[in-house]
């Protein structure tokens, strides 16, 4: 079998692991269907020479160790997913990371060439954050910007913990190598927006995110009966939440344009008590603002901070920012684009350079370690959903490419540049 | 002990079932709370020479008969409660039930006077409906209006049926008086608004109910990426509700005036997949309109269907009605009110007439048998939260009147008016 072909194969049993009826996976992180094809995953690699090994926040890895006490190229993405989500969104890298590492190692062995750095898969835990927020959760960890203990103590909505569950499904360890040991990082993922797909282009260059403004909000207004209480007497936190949500859509509507996008969104709206003749006393939300342009970013911050006033005094409500994270656009290392536009051209498969709107595991690691960051195109753009599709030529076309890169970070490319 | 006194002892006993920390109660309809406060009601009852049934829905009643084989005047309300509800609603129109019916059979021992009708206190099961849909069920089903096995087959939003959970609470059997023994029916009630308070009266006498639209409606987009989707490629459902919810108030605002108040209210939103980074493929929600005028209804109902195709194409969204109730305003009988402001008069109290805005069981009953229904004040008007009260004064005022209407009922007073 070529490798295209057992790619496919290996991505076509990785994908039965939480089926839908409409072609996607639900199977969110930690959940039967996450551990089932973690164990799956394990075996996979074990049975073609990695040594597997979870740390303590669940990360699974694969190790291949060429060169004794030498560093790791981590190459990886994350296998959860959202509920009723798509199944190429981090699984896809995962399994190409597996193929990219074992194929970089058969060239070892057939060439007798020995390696700068040994090569090591990760399978990042909890990327998707929909059951245990914050998402990015194991690579958060592994780079030092979450507290172990603090996403251990991690609860979903029905109360379980992460450090239990995780302990219980066996996959909590010590293994894994520090980020001291690791020499860079590469990722590769679908692009989930329709970029690639509008210029005809088969890979995407990552050299930047988008700014963002994440809030995770609180209104509050007061309990009371849904028919009997005076309108001017209410205090609808869920008015009042309906009223940011609309807000958020007119920010982008104000603002956004061609040249200088913003996306807005409000999700993971809970309300208090959500009986259907009380009014609600409060409501939680997450909204969110995203551009590739800071300017135009700040002012959808400066347009939602002015308007929340008036949303506070026609609900009768108070909103409070219960969590809040920024970061302005992030480079990705140049020289981690250049290494990975060579790579492409002598593959000849068309490129261009991207930005990455969603957050990665590799968002975390960039500025850690040298990060290189590859996209290939979806279908529509649509993701987080189970009408996710990248189409088997572009899958193989990027996990060729993991490959490439991968051999030139083995090799220590990347070195000093 | 006077009346008052041992009323307001069973009710601070009563209050204790469920009790929260802010001075309400939380026991929803066959939790371990309501369930406790049953046990305890039925043991009251039955100490007090009244003979204890559940009928197949979970009705709780106590029957005193003093004429064998007679009809009944049932009189009564719910125990159960709103989450982080009020310690008044309903619990204590059941209470002051008792009292009345216990007061009046004294005297018929005393007097050695033989009414009637037999006297049966009701508990109707599920009056709130916040934790099983619809409201009212228990006395919906004992008037025909839902179906027996549609009410057991019901659900919580965790999966717990209602046959089964009563059942396994032993609160299922076949007692109680059929619709066709009972001769009248009586309850009274907190008035969970400020009409009352505002004109100084201490009993509301209940002429009618407002009219009112309801409606369960679905709103459906489709899933994808809250941050990569390209904003005029989303179909955003929660957005769509959140237009609704906004509209909603929007036709309050437009349409009420103080002579044809219009009340309107969104409540209980569920949105699917709930992820902080899932723009929303559903979300389900209620939407009422209420007004004592059915032409302001009218008008508030045709501004709405007007306006939901704008919100379909505002969020590209579809929106369909899963459900929807209608009812005119409705007269409680003339005959009925009369009586009730004879026993008023008679007793001192200040009264006046008043609608109902929200359903009570009595509203079931209405139109089945002769139906007399009763306010007592609730201060500010706050109800379906914990800071519920009716002051002592009120409670005792509005007992003592029950006790009235009580005796001339199961005297025969309202047949043939």
């Amino acid at each position: 079998m070529n490798h295209h072909a057992a790619f496919l194969a290996d991505f076509a049993t990785l994908s039965t692991f939480g089926a839908t009826e409409r072609g996607g996976v639900h199977r969110e992180a930690a959940t039967d269907a996450d551990a089932a094809q973690r164990a799956w995953f394990g075996e996979l690699l074990a049975a073609r020479g990695f040594r597997v090994a979870f740390d303590r926040i669940g990360n699974q890895f694969g190790l291949l160790d060429a060169v004794p006490g030498a560093p790791y190229v981590l190459v990886g993405s994350h296998l959860d997913s959202q509920p009723f989500g798509g199944r190429y969104d981090g699984a896809y890298g995962v399994l190409a990371a597996a193929h990219a590492a074992e194929r970089v190692a058969a060239r070892w062995r057939d060439s007798g060439r020995t390696p700068r750095y040994n090569v090591g898969v990760v399978n990042w835990f909890n990327e998707e954050g929909s059951r245990f927020t914050p998402s990015m959760m194991g690579s958060a960890v592994y780079t030092g910007l979450l507290d172990l203990d603090a996403a251990l103590d991690t609860r979903d909505l029905r109360g379980v913990r992460v450090g239990d569950r995780l302990a219980e499904l066996g996959q909590l360890g010590d293994g894994g190598p520090s980020l001291d040991d690791v020499a860079a990082y590469a990722e590769i993922h679908i692009e989930q927006g329709r970029v690639l797909e509008d210029s005809g282009h088969t890979i995407g260059l990552v050299h930047a995110t988008w700014s963002a403004h994440k809030y995770f909000l609180t209104v509050e207004g007061e309990q009371s009966h849904t028919g009997s209480t005076v309108m001017a007497d209410r205090r609808d936190a869920l008015l009042g939440a309906a009223h940011l949500t609309v807000l958020a859509r007119e920010i982008a509507d104000a603002l956004s344009t061609s040249d200088a996008p913003l996306h807005t969104s409000v999700s993971q709206l809970t309300v208090e008590p959500n009986s259907p003749v009380t009014v609600a006393r409060e409501a939680r939300l997450h909204l969110d603002l995203r551009s590739p342009d800071e300017a135009v970013l700040a002012r959808a911050n400066a347009m939602l901070h002015e308007r929340i006033p008036s949303i506070e005094r026609a609900a009768r409500v108070s909103i409070s920012v219960a969590g809040a994270h920024h970061w302005g656009v992030r480079p990705f290392p140049a020289a981690g684009v250049a290494l990975a536009r060579d790579c492409a051209d002598e593959l000849g498969l068309s490129h261009r350079e991207i930005m990455t709107i969603a957050g990665h595991d590799s968002v975390n690691m960039n500025g850690r370690v040298p990060t290189v960051m590859l996209f290939v195109p979806s279908v529509e753009g649509i993701s987080h959903n189970e009408g996710e599709l990248t189409k088997d030529a572009d899958a193989c076309a990027g996990a060729d490419l993991l490959t490439e890169v991968v051999d030139r970070l083995t090799a220590g490319t990347l070195d000093g540049r």
